[in-house]
């Protein structure tokens, strides 16, 4: 059974000659990347179709649902996001309602533009003093159901969050499957779970219907890899792979799929010790971090994903962008994101212990230095706790106030006017207000706190940003609205 | 002005420690796709954001804009798939009528389904004796304007097709400007176009407002990299970078950006040396054909394009699939696709000038040989031609019928009833039905006919093909039709 990459190997060893796509015709001589040219190939004989696969793809696939363990499991080339658009589009007809976090990422609203869809929320649970996403129990959902006047034919939900919180999924999926209606799980941050030891259990064992896993984000593949798992007859896997078919490049990269074969098969042999090293690089984290005094790194028991490294700080003593800071220009490790009052890390298998080493060394000496360090410039700022906000109202649906004649409104003026694009606050990455609903002087307030605080609030204009068909003239702050008739 | 393969290699060869996506931090010893893995990584601080560019993303994408001179050009790693949905969906409002070729590839159709779209078809115009595409004239598209009935709001055309002939942009991008309505070319295959000398002007030259090309059909670029122009203010560039946040990855690859950036600056350094390759291994292959008997390679004066090289053979003789196979078996050279009467090879300025000889050598060995050769086992096949079948009527509109509740129907017994799947012949690459069309009597008189023949036809079942929620118990040949209630 030999797998993807040994079969281009082979072709490209051979002295069959390309006379077909693509057009650098493995002929690249001057670049690293060579290696990989060297392996890029279109559908020609023998090397399967990723849209109607019956050969080595097919099989390749197989190999991956056998390590997950779901019915049916699809290669994605197109990212997580492909596989978001492929299930909210599956799982429901169009026009249907689905109950959705709010926290959720921006494929879901996506989706549910394409497809018109009604979403009642599941409104975020926050995890203090961190200002991170909290997962989410059976009861949540469960009251939700409940409580929705609409008659939701699907549930969406993110677990791990970015930061490594965990929902309840067998608990939910219990609870959807009751009402008859399917789960989907985008757990793009956790394909790593359920591989081994000491990681948490993934959402497919747990009975989802859909799980979306980011293979790039914690296991060995390319950025922009992925898979989607289906099981159980709630999704139909025509309509399921009509859409894959859709949201998904006709000419796939065989480098791409070949680099998820090669995932794959590296946790197929040797999976449990992958995790084994993740495990224990975690630990040694944990043990060099319990005696800081300004810094703190939550537990396993708080976040339960052990490849997300939350580094806390002391708010009176840095904010966590001051901290991404020092460790990416003066100790050159480059973190993956910060938060109002934390930087985040993420570790895998891959990763070398000399890494985690200057990762825990380094926290060490800016906590040292924190008592003769000055106080940080900026406030502590005043947390901002989206379990407490009301979600905006809505005044019309998303596909259509996103379609709508738009203008820009200077933002101190927009209060009672009709949105029509996002602006989404990241992190925690959350939609302070979605196309459709209705702006308020309090989110005004917000969003103008946000932004005296530096925060990344994206979706606010300032200044010469309409593109083409026109340009606000004044450099007041400005949000899109519904254009008034 | 560094370009984005050069500060890859500048942060591979730093000591900056990725704490960071992607999972396999670079780390990856054993596989020749090393040189690739070593290049993969996220939006880390100073390599921008494909869906909201402000550095070195935003500088290659000028650098593509510079060589092909629209207003604005953005890369897509989603392929032209990508490309192609995003320009339907954004030039114009959904529910609106645009005309389009028949044989429009396939990502079109998803994008009218996608946005509710009114399609108004250009009927599919052939060359003979090949039975391929020809392409579209000013008075083509002027009449189709003229005679429907629909309030078309933009057009969308395949130039140059898959086999390299182009219509006349220039000529249909006035039309359409005269109607204050945009002009979209799937230029996918012609992203060499304008590079040099010999070959023809591309469609952002010749006026067209969004022009698609997938650089890895015919210039040095990873498989589904490709590039969307926009010119001109009838399409608003904030709606077209929504939907290419929409149909894109939010975790785009750099290997595949980069290979972008390294393509287009090969072409700015030797773009023209790099066609005059191709013009001449064309006229070489063009050469050594004259005198050949059986097999003909027709001419620039017939398909512009000099990277698509028609292998026609005489019918009599041998099919263009089994012209291709030989190709393949006995002479170890890959070739694109087959057709009926035809085999297809793509070349480049990367090729080898060994890779031409064999092929023109093999040429004149499989020509000779003709005499002496057993006539074809299949009958020559009696030609189809699409200019001169009516397209069937529409019952429903495409989005509905795609979406209604399915069955399979025993395709002798179809007559009457209404698709709801596609159905399509390749090559040419043509939908025989579409969702919302009625089926007759003649299409499945001529669907089982080009099965008889071996043709590839796809969308019509062979037993259990039904997925997870049924499968057809007998073998007959089905077709897949809005449920009767």
């Amino acid at each position: 059974m030999p797998d993807i990459y040994q079969e281009l190997n082979r072709l490209a060893e051979s002295d069959m000659y390309p006379l077909h796509m693509p057009g650098h015709k493995r002929n690249l001589q001057s670049t690293p990347l060579q290696g990989a040219f060297r392996c890029d190939i279109t559908e020609i004989d023998d090397f399967d179709n990723l849209h109607d696969e019956k050969g080595i793809i097919l099989e390749a696939e197989q190999r991956a649902n056998a390590l997950y363990g779901a019915d049916y499991t699809y290669f994605l080339v197109n990212g997580s996001t492909s596989g978001v658009l492929s299930a909210v589009s599956a799982a429901l007809q169009e026009g249907g309602a689905i109950l959705a976090a709010r926290g959720s990422h921006r494929s879901f609203y996506h989706a549910a533009y394409l497809r018109r869809l009604e979403i009642e929320y599941l409104k975020a649970k926050m995890i203090q003093p961190y200002g991170i996403f909290d997962g989410y129990t059976a009861e949540d959902v469960e009251r939700a159901l409940d409580n929705s006047k609409r008659n939701i034919k699907a549930v969406f939900i993110t677990s791990p969050t970015y930061e490594g919180r965990c929902s309840d999924v067998a608990g939910i999926a219990a609870v959807c499957h009751k009402r008859g209606i399917p789960l989907i799980v985008d757990e793009a941050h956790g394909s790593h779970f359920g591989l081994g030891e000491g990681v948490p259990q993934g959402a497919v064992q747990q009975g989802a219907d859909l799980v979306i896993h980011s293979l790039h984000k914690t296991l060995p593949a390319m950025t922009q890899t992925a898979l989607i798992h289906l099981q159980g007859d709630l999704v139909d896997k025509a309509v399921l792979k009509r859409f894959l078919g859709i949201y998904q490049s006709s000419s796939p990269s065989y480098i791409l799929m070949s680099s998820i074969d090669l995932c794959i098969n590296q946790m197929q042999e040797e999976g449990h010790e992958y995790i084994r090293r993740l495990t224990q690089y975690r630990e040694l984290i944990q043990t060099e971090a319990q005696n800081l005094k300004h810094i703190r790194v939550p537990g396993r028991d708080e976040l339960e994903d052990p490849a997300k490294v939350l580094v806390y700080v002391d708010p009176a003593a840095m904010t966590g962008q001051q901290l991404y800071d020092i460790l990416r220009e003066e100790y050159h490790l480059q973190l993956e994101m910060a938060g109002e009052k934390y930087a985040l890390a993420i570790i895998t298998g891959s990763d070398r212990e000399e890494g985690i080493k200057r990762l825990s060394a380094a926290l060490k000496e800016i906590d040292a230095s924190l008592e003769a360090r000055e106080p940080a410039q900026t406030q502590p700022t005043p947390h901002y706790d989206f379990s407490a906000k009301e979600i905006p109202q809505e005044a019309l649906p998303l596909w259509r106030a996103w379609d709508e004649e738009k203008e820009t409104v200077p933002l101190k003026q927009a209060a009672g006017r009709i949105a029509a694009g996002f602006v989404n606050l990241y992190p925690p990455g959350i939609p302070l207000i979605v196309p459709g609903e209705m702006i308020t002087e309090d989110l005004i307030e917000d969003i103008l706190r946000y932004l005296s605080l530096n925060l990344n609030v994206q979706g606010i204009l300032n200044g010469e940003i309409r593109g083409n068909k026109g340009i606000i003239e004044d450099k007041e702050r400005g949000i899109i609205c519904v254009k008034q008739k």
